[in-house]
């Protein structure tokens, strides 16, 4: 923020567990931003202004020109083209849509009502991914293997939706990996097989096995129980690269390097909302979730074992 | 074509079944082309000379400017990168690519090369479409339903690769309304829910229900014997079009509109092909790729009795 410019007033909709977790800490402690407003049907935050009713929030508030969404993927669509037809600069939690021809159709209203649409991939934001990416550029990527396992009970605790139509299962992490995999690389890749392992009772996948162009390839599973694991490692002419902790710290020829300071994933995503806004501009990355899409449609569907919470 | 300009030599990849229906004699009839090699580990057309190795063509045919891929979406990929690279002109069959990224990928390279990359669309050139487009101009569209019922069995003798992954099951006809559907509607849609039907033993599925934003559905069943139905029913502000038989005749106010006299779908591809090469152009409009890739992560799972040709 240029010194002396008061801070741009925001409301957030949707407040749930990443809300509370990432967006209202980056919000309240960032001197660009004026955490005005939320919208909930069930949650609110201490000291804030809290609105039931999005609706009525846009026509009682028309002076919060930015409105960030982070609920869940299946309602989404409607708030982002109700908030761009009123003229509001709108940020979207990942993925930005549960399909790829909504968010086309949130472009397109962006642009005509010439407001900023921000489509956020936090994972892009992870300390050693810009490092990653620029040594990358002097290297040949001889091959990549993601390995991204974690527990869903403990990072989406009797959350239903994730496992619903559009909420994408495993597919909802996977996609971060998927988010720093089209960052760092520097020629895209394609799906060419992949298997998806759905739970017998549920209606999105809970692993998942993607083999993509260039020798890259990817295994996420929702059931690691124990120690966590999202790892990226990188074969390359030079030696290897590796990026663990979901980007967090970057090893090459296997010693860990040292990152600049950084203010972390949402933190870091909030300042680049507010360099769109003042610049007029949109950042609109599907890449990730194309990869998703296609991974639904060409991968072949395993049946696995029933999941309850 | 330009009285007295020699027509263009085009190669044929692919010759299997929709080559010999459509592709040959389009092009057989056409003054604009000239059919001067196939490549095809099986097939050959007699008269035409005949190579069963594509690397082996492209080096013995520099002068062979056009190619037309008509061989299954699963390896259609590998063919097109070479065939871009060499610096060929590029035909695509429906659907463009097994993935969306792939598509996107031939699309960078041909810009890179200076050629032509057409992604057709064959239903879209269907005798009532453009009609039915521009009467779609002035009026509401209050509804709109697809209903695309075919038998498999009849259309794709034994053809296992259209239940492979990458073959996309009923998709593979249903997206030729869907090809329809974007080229025809003033506003775009999305889809918001689907319902799958995948035979046990099949790794695509058989039938498919797809609800849309703006009233818009579609049922794609391949199960249909007897009468064969690719029918559009569009309710509009201004009373009701139709489009029936996948386009070839329109319906206004329930009374059928005689239509312009019409070449057929393939000639008009490939019309259109020789326009795009001869102003250096490209066409790949995804959006009916989109709309499938949408349903095959949105759409819920139900499985259906096991399939055998």
């Amino acid at each position: 923020m240029a010194y002396g410019t008061s801070p741009r007033r925001i409301a957030l909709v949707g407040i749930g567990k990443i809300a509370r977790d990432q967006h209202v800490p980056a919000l309240q402690a960032s001197s660009e931003w004026d955490l005005a407003a939320t919208v909930s049907r069930s949650g609110s935050i201490e000291g804030v202004e809290a609105h039931d009713d999005f609706d009525g929030f846009l026509e009682a508030r028309p002076d919060i020109e930015v409105i960030s969404l982070c609920l869940p993927p299946q309602p989404r669509f409607d708030y982002a083209k109700k908030a761009l037809l009123a003229r509001r600069h709108v940020m979207l939690e990942k993925p930005p849509g549960q399909t790829l021809a909504e968010v086309h159709e949130l472009q397109r209203i962006a642009e005509k009502q010439g407001v900023t649409l921000f489509a956020s991939w936090h994972s892009r934001m992870a300390a050693g991914v810009a490092a990653a990416k620029s040594r990358l550029v002097e290297r040949v990527v001889q091959s990549l293997r993601i390995t991204w396992k974690e527990d869903v009970r403990k990072w989406h605790p009797g959350q239903d939706w994730v496992f619903a139509p559009g909420g994408m299962g495993v597919m909802d992490p996977g996609i971060n990996a998927l988010s720093i995999l089209t960052e760092i690389l520097p020629e895209p890749v394609h799906l060419t097989a992949a298997e998806l392992e759905f739970p017998e009772n549920r209606d999105t996948p809970i692993a998942a096995r993607l083999e993509f162009s260039g020798n890259v390839s990817a295994e996420f599973d929702w059931r690691q129980e124990g120690p966590q694991t999202w790892d990226i490692e990188i074969e390359t002419n030079k030696g290897p690269l590796a990026l663990r902790e979901g980007g967090a710290r970057l090893y090459v020829d296997g010693s860990e390097q040292k990152l600049l300071d950084h203010p972390g994933e949402y933190p870091s995503l909030y300042a680049r909302m507010a360099d769109l806004v003042g610049r007029g501009a949109s950042d609109v990355d599907l890449a990730p979730m194309i990869h998703v899409a296609d991974a639904m449609t060409l991968g072949r569907r395993v049946t696995a074992a029933p999941f309850e919470f």
